[in-house]
């Protein structure tokens, strides 16, 4: 290939000018991350200005003329390539992101951004005053900028532009049947547990000193395959991952000393982000195909590691004797089966950052169906909080306290908009299970070796199949070369009912099947 | 001010432009901050790129043609103000620094940045085996492209231009004769002082625990005014000050533990820089104006905190029993008059950045010599070692063991260019006691308040006469608004004699005068 490219230098100046555009994003990422971590409180003002600075320069690059002209020029070099040489997907997948950056007016970017900002503060302050009303017309106005956005592009659906930016390919037609189905297996499950009694998990709320916690959450990331060499892991409010460039994928963590689940899982979960962008291969450096290629894909790997991992039997066979050595006094006395009983709980609750695997899912789908029925005019956002308790009464049995605990506990539609928001988790929910189907099947060791502490074998194949890729694939193209099947609920399903037959000794597959 | 503000909207239009110009500025920064505290080590090779992409916009932006459109247009407007006010002030630096800018071609910077940084890597190499031979050719280049740069701009000595670039407005024929009388001055002083009994400086060099070494410097800084809401403290391997904006300056410190001083006075140092940083006005934010203004004036308040207060007398009455309470075991048995003494003492040595106040000079102004002496043609870079050899037996009466610690000590020649890289220092050295004369002659209680631990009357008139101000004036406009007089150095000398006559009993006066 390397001669094709010597002889192409307009794909030389197609790369060179994305490269310099990710560098500005990577800069912006960077000043984000330091916001969040060390940042004095002095530095705020400035820093929003600088980090707008950036964005609007990466924007203003990537839209000029030039780019459009050079990805024209370069349609019959593309086409003489492999769809899946690298070449003809950087080609591809910049056309576009560019035919999609250009149909927004830079002055309607500007204006949503600055929206984002007053209505995201709004929301802080209107949140912890437990105040609807003060963010409402915020909010009302983050519809019609969300209008406004999908506005500039073709669709069937409203909703289809906002989804297709963190989930390319999917749609509301194909969405909102996949997630009904889902709901309507869901709910009995969710029904048969919660009838079960409830899983006693007061070994998991005892004082748990921070740095002991964060000391084993270092040990098991390491061992997952978390590369420290380029990577970090820092404390802030919320978790989150951030990438800088392939050599540097950093990880947040909070940690609660009376609650021992918060900072693992929470730190096991942005490790599944982070080895996803350190395993992009290095020749998609400085392009933008080295990140994860949607927001499904990318919560499908968080979730993997998260749940599916971290939340097995097998994985504390290798780790509860190094928990209990470090935790004698809060441990000692909490069987192994009695500990990944209760880090399985499942419980009916109001918050969706706080639910477990079985009824994560209909917090969100709860979100999805709302932000539609706004976008379609269907639902007032005046009318949004009685909804959202309606649909959590109907759904999961009980009504929020308040609207801090229930329509205004995501900061999604406040700091970002409306629309595409939400499907990314349960996409992820979905696709975890169906990629782990697929690496157990074609290394059935996979399982055994977790129980031996080994996550090489799973950790190679995810590396192998998903993460070298970036946005090579679609999320779609990805799910069908790695599964040889497209998206489906019944691995999901099927994970969730073996598993939670045998915790909660049910016969959980009468309940699903019956509907 | 504000209703001819409005009435421009030029002035505006260029405000806005530079304002972006220095998000980008302050954003490699950052990510230069990043790189030297926090970043993981995969991080460094994108890290290069990215910082080079953002300070080429940042140029690109600064030279676009439209900007010295926008200086042209506003001459009128900038005529019709007074010179002190700031939108004159902007325009006539901004004018400077885009007439500057715009003579060196994009090409050449390009190519001298990239030279600097193999430069600096050959040069880290070549330190630790002490062999100057390897880094030679390297430094030949950067001679030839240090003369290449000066061509650019007309000049009366080929240095001129390479000084003018950090110390606005001095020259060759300026700093020559200044230079040569104060090493006149100096050369006599400092033999008298090393003919004196060495002080004993053994009570420093124990070991000092790093975190409350750390503790106590915190304590310091706090009560010398750095406000760490609007910074904060690192570590790293070399000691920097970094400012991102006027509301986040930020300071990194190294500690030895065998060596109580290096932390100490490395961190007051850094400290009074970040003061100046710190107390530039909040309606300078964003401008070109909220920077120190030269190097001279720069150096000159990090000495002026780290020496003539850090190491006074009346400083140690406020600090040294607290310092004693936190090293009892290290410090019972040293009076303070022992440990003035000790932190106070003056030793011939090879390291510039180890020597006392009264020799340091001596080690600025050979590299000086020398900088001027390889730039005029007089000296090859192959002669450079015996020359530095030669010049630190004449002045300081020593020989470097090697050339790691002699010709190849500093990163200046070999990262940056040769050529206006150290008179600031000495300048710094000079100006710091002309200053502070100014500030005692204002108000005589400074130095009482600071004996009784009280600095705001000296960080308040500092803010007041210098700080705020910005780039607003020259390092010789500043000097003469605040001293009534041109530079000189008759306040170092006078106060370099006042001190060490003092403390090692010695009448220095005579030998300075006879010279």
């Amino acid at each position: 290939m390397s001669t094709l490219t010597l002889r192409e230098p307009k794909y030389q100046e197609l790369k060179n000018r994305l490269s310099q555009i990710r560098d500005l994003e990577a800069a912006a990422s960077v000043l984000n991350w330091d916001q969040t971590t060390y940042m004095p409180t002095g530095g705020a003002y400035a820093r929003g200005r600088q980090i707008a600075t950036l964005k609007e320069f990466a924007h203003e690059k990537f839209t000029d003329p030039a780019i459009g002209q050079l990805l024209e020029d370069l349609r019959p070099y593309e086409n003489s390539l492999s769809y899946d040489s690298t070449e003809a997907s950087l080609i591809r997948i910049t056309r576009r992101d560019y035919d999609r950056a250009v149909r927004v007016p830079s002055e309607f970017m500007a204006k949503f951004c600055q929206h984002q900002a007053v209505s995201y503060e709004a929301w802080v302050k209107a949140k912890s005053v437990k105040d609807f009303s003060s963010v409402q017309p915020y909010l009302e106005r983050t519809l019609d900028l969300s209008r406004e956005l999908a506005s500039f592009f073709p669709y069937q659906h409203i909703a289809d532009p906002l989804i297709d930016f963190a989930d390319e390919g999917m749609t509301v037609s194909i969405l909102r049947p996949l997630f009904s189905q889902l709901r309507q297996k869901l709910l009995p499950i969710v029904e048969a547990i919660t009838s079960a009694p409830l899983i006693e998990d007061s070994c998991l709320y005892q004082h748990y000193p921070k740095q002991h916690q964060l000391n084993f959450g270092r040990t098991v990331i390491e061992r997952i395959g978390y590369d420290f060499q380029r990577g970090r892991q820092d404390e802030t409010p919320h978790p989150f991952t951030s990438s800088f460039s392939i050599g540097d994928v950093r990880i947040t963590t909070r940690v609660y000393e009376e609650n021992f689940t918060e900072a693992l899982f929470s730190t096991v979960h942005e490790v599944g982000h982070a080895l996803y962008e350190q395993g992009i291969a290095l020749e998609l450096e400085g392009t933008p195909l080295a990140e994860g290629t949607s927001s499904g894909i990318h919560e499908s790997q968080s979730r993997l590691w998260e749940n599916m991992v971290g939340r097995s039997r097998g994985f504390w066979e290798c780790f509860y004797p190094q928990l209990q050595g470090i935790f004698l006094k809060q441990l000692s006395r909490t069987s192994i089966s009695e500990f990944y009983r209760a880090i399985n709980r499942v419980a009916k609750s109001c918050i969706r950052t706080d639910a477990d695997e079985v009824t994560y899912n209909l917090h969100v789908m709860i979100r999805f169906d709302l932000e539609l029925a706004m976008l379609e005019g269907e639902l007032a956002v005046s009318d949004l909080p009685d909804a959202w308790n309606e649909r959590y009464k109907t759904d999961l049995g009980i009504v929020p306290a308040d609207d801090s605990e229930g329509v205004m506990q995501d900061v999604h539609w406040y700091g970002e908009m409306i629309g595409g928001m939400f499907q990314g988790y349960t996409l992820g929910n979905l696709i975890a299970p169906q990629i782990y189907e697929a690496a157990v099947k074609f290394d059935p060791e996979i399982t055994v070796a977790i129980e031996r502490g080994n996550f090489t074998l799973l950790h190679k194949w995810l590396k192998q199949n998903i993460y070298q890729y970036g946005r090579k694939y679609t999320a779609n193209e990805l799910i069908r070369r790695v599964t040889g099947a497209d998206l489906s609920i019944d691995p999901f399903i099927n994970y969730i009912q073996d598993k939670y037959s045998e915790i909660y000794k049910i016969k959980l597959a009468t309940y699903a099947t019956k509907n």
